[in-house]
């Protein structure tokens, strides 16, 4: 244990009163802390090259003079005082838990596997090369690569080889590489989804692209309306739209990829939520049918958890060295412990148990939903963690967001992810966080609140 | 386990041809790799909601034709066949490994602890709650910054409430954050020390600003010429200068202190490779001088290992909002981890450790370097993990280094590190990665080498 004071002969005072001030000055400017653990006396006249006995009168004064406790036996350690001390200010309260949580886009990490998750990270730490200790290669480690090229075209239809896989913090820093990169070879204009989320525009625009938000229908991103934007580059979320939930019928997906091709543009394809999907076939990835102009993103935010920050992105080969510059790796234990959890089937089976819990959930919000909504319109259910709601068109969507807000119940509206006037108020639930009678017991306070808001 | 397949009774072909034509495809153009695992005759069975026979039937038939390989009780897998299969494409030779690694600023990693770090990470897992699992405070768990705020006050004496720290990706994305956020607030020129690392220069210029070089003299960077630069920020090294290891004097860290008082100036102090000093006294950190002035940035690379991507920076509160809009959270799990490595005393350990260890190599490389270069200055020997060799002013830099990488010595020189002329020809020779032995038996053939390139 070390402490960064120095002591000297030739400097005013004791050896033991130099020690004494040096400390006493740390507590009141905030660098010691309460609580923080100091040297044992033997340890610290190592340390200074002082006899101890100089060690123990400076911290016998101290104690005496309340900035430190001693006890024997013990590590002695700062006290609690009546000090300007930084780290004794109270934190601000935090916010009061939502009653209810109907925010969407959350999965439910209370389900983490954490015995599974524990037994890869220890395989990990045990197998990871020297080389892999080290810097190593930015993209990420060989065997992350390996089972995620192969996972992604076994569940996907990814059509790739691992040296195009990069391995990002996250999906949301995997975007801003992709941005920065298109943007330093020249890219000016980008397409965002409307509706679409507020993260991915605010993004582009931090990297200096110009963003243009693109209506979105029944049959996903209106593609002729993006050839009208004259765009180098497009974010959109093909399988499951967010938040609409509609995916993006094959005509437009043939006609996204003509506009790619006889433009050059480039379409960041996020893979949001793909996994869960409980009455309709398997819709492959838009990247497999053209792996030269589309990024395809993906994370383990939705089917494991954010806290991981783990994601990666398939890039064309014509970005790899541009991301390049970009990129500084990501953890490197973990993408080890990932690369386990995908080919021990632990993946899978997490997905599996995950489904069958969301669809009963699903199930339970829907007949919830028709029982204290009877005039809503429900839309999105035959994928991902929530459902939108299309109130009447007389409801006023902010006001029920607010009075659901001041009842304690957690929700988000389609005005959080849209700037148009020309729609109707809508809510977006999250059914993934609740059990199913606390879903049913939340359908009905929000009902309650909504009659208030209108 | 799953597979992105669909079949139905209206379409063309059997079923059995459904499912054999799209395993063909998918293996043709690269989306399933040779090895990869596919479902079971059964799961495949139940997820298409087919009869079992139809799926037995289509895996003989892609079997006999060597697409799939099938054994009784094991796991049917993609075969290795004479596809043009992307994944089959061998992967370029790995480079020759160096027979002598010299290059510097690099940590033993083979004496990473991974029985200490793996106990970290089963309490992390164990004990990480639901709300860190989710999406949390981008800046870090509340544990980690509580834990950094009272290491660093205790042994660098940084002045820091938890609140303004914020956990980072590595050092490098730190100071991408940094710079980006700089940028957004108006910020236009940043200075850079010369001679200094080349990836701060290049990330400065990434993230638009303009990067002017100042020279650094034996008391560290020349606070005279940065005040004449007219800069809105600057990065340096105080410590432990990178890479002439020398450290920045007490009357140029009060210049500089007052140079940022006056004109409004942010400093980025990266606190490199602090921890290793061998003779002299612990030097504070800068920001303890000015908390409101100076972004206090470190990182596990050197003291861990690099591949756990972790870092921090101390941010004063005009910074922090900035931050925080281009700030996406670091793994969390690991940040728990590191928390139990600190407060275990873990980290002292490992340090003391290390210190030994780093210290008999730093001797034997300079009685090596005596006898083998007797003509050379060596400095740089206080701290750290290299040193700098000077050479005679008849000696070629960049033929000296192109004759070691010829034998297999990798070796870095000032030229990495400075475009300045006025210098004396110099190499950057790490010791930290190489037994004793092998340190002696290096500088002898690096001599050698010497001879060779003057």
């Amino acid at each position: 244990m070390e402490l960064l004071l120095t002591v000297a002969r030739d400097r005013p005072g004791t050896l033991s009163a130099q020690i004494q001030s040096q400390i006493r000055d740390c507590v009141r400017d905030g660098s010691l802390h309460a609580g923080t653990p100091v040297p044992s006396t033997r340890d610290l006249a190592r340390q200074l090259g002082v006899s101890r006995k100089v060690v123990v009168d400076a911290y016998a004064q101290l104690a005496a003079e309340s900035y430190l406790i001693t006890r024997q036996g013990a590590q002695p350690r700062i006290a609690d005082g009546p000090f300007p001390n930084a780290a004794a200010t109270p934190r601000p309260a935090a916010a009061r838990p939502d009653r209810f949580d109907f925010m969407p886009a959350r999965p439910d990490v209370s389900s983490f596997p954490r015995a599974a998750w524990a037994r890869c990270l220890r395989d990990a730490v045990a197998e990871i090369t020297v080389a892999d200790l080290g810097y190593g290669d930015p993209f990420g480690t060989g065997a992350m690569r390996d089972a995620l090229a192969g996972h992604l075209g076994r569940v996907r239809g990814v059509v790739t080889v691992p040296d195009r896989i990069v391995v990002t913090n996250g999906y949301l820093q995997g975007l801003g590489l992709i941005c920065r990169a298109l943007a330093a070879r020249g890219a000016r204009r980008i397409a965002c989804e409307d509706p679409g989320g507020v993260d991915e525009s605010r993004i582009a625009a931090r990297a200096g692209l110009e963003v243009v938000r693109v209506p979105v229908d029944a049959l996903g991103l209106r593609v002729d309306l993006l050839a009208a934007a004259h765009v180098d580059a497009v974010i959109l979320t093909p399988a499951h739209q967010h938040p609409t939930g509609v995916v993006l019928a094959p005509e437009r997906r043939t006609a996204l990829i003509s506009l790619l091709r006889a433009t050059g543009a480039v379409a960041v394809e996020d893979d949001y939520d793909a996994e869960y999907r409980y009455d309709r076939s398997p819709v492959g990835a838009l990247q497999g049918l053209d792996p030269e102009h589309v990024v395809y993103a993906g994370t383990v935010s939705k089917i494991l958890a954010p806290a991981l920050r783990l994601g990666w992105m398939v890039l064309p080969p014509s970005l790899v060295d541009a991301v390049r510059e970009e990129e500084h790796g990501t953890a490197r234990v973990e993408q080890l412990a990932f690369a386990h959890f995908l080919r021990r089937g632990d993946l899978d089976r997490h997905l599996r148990r995950m489904r069958t819990r969301y669809r009963r959930r699903r199930d339970t919000m829907i007949a919830a939903l028709a029982e204290s909504f009877p005039q809503a319109t429900v839309r999105g259910i035959a994928a991902g963690l929530h459902v939108t709601v299309e109130l009447p068109r007389t409801a006023d969507e902010a006001a029920v967001a607010a009075a659901a807000r001041a009842l304690g119940i957690a929700l988000a509206t389609m005005g959080d992810y849209s700037t148009r006037a020309d729609r109707p108020p809508t809510l977006i639930l999250g059914y993934s966080q609740m059990t199913e009678s606390r879903l049913r017991e939340g359908v009905r306070e929000l009902a309650a609140a909504t009659r208030t808001g209108t």
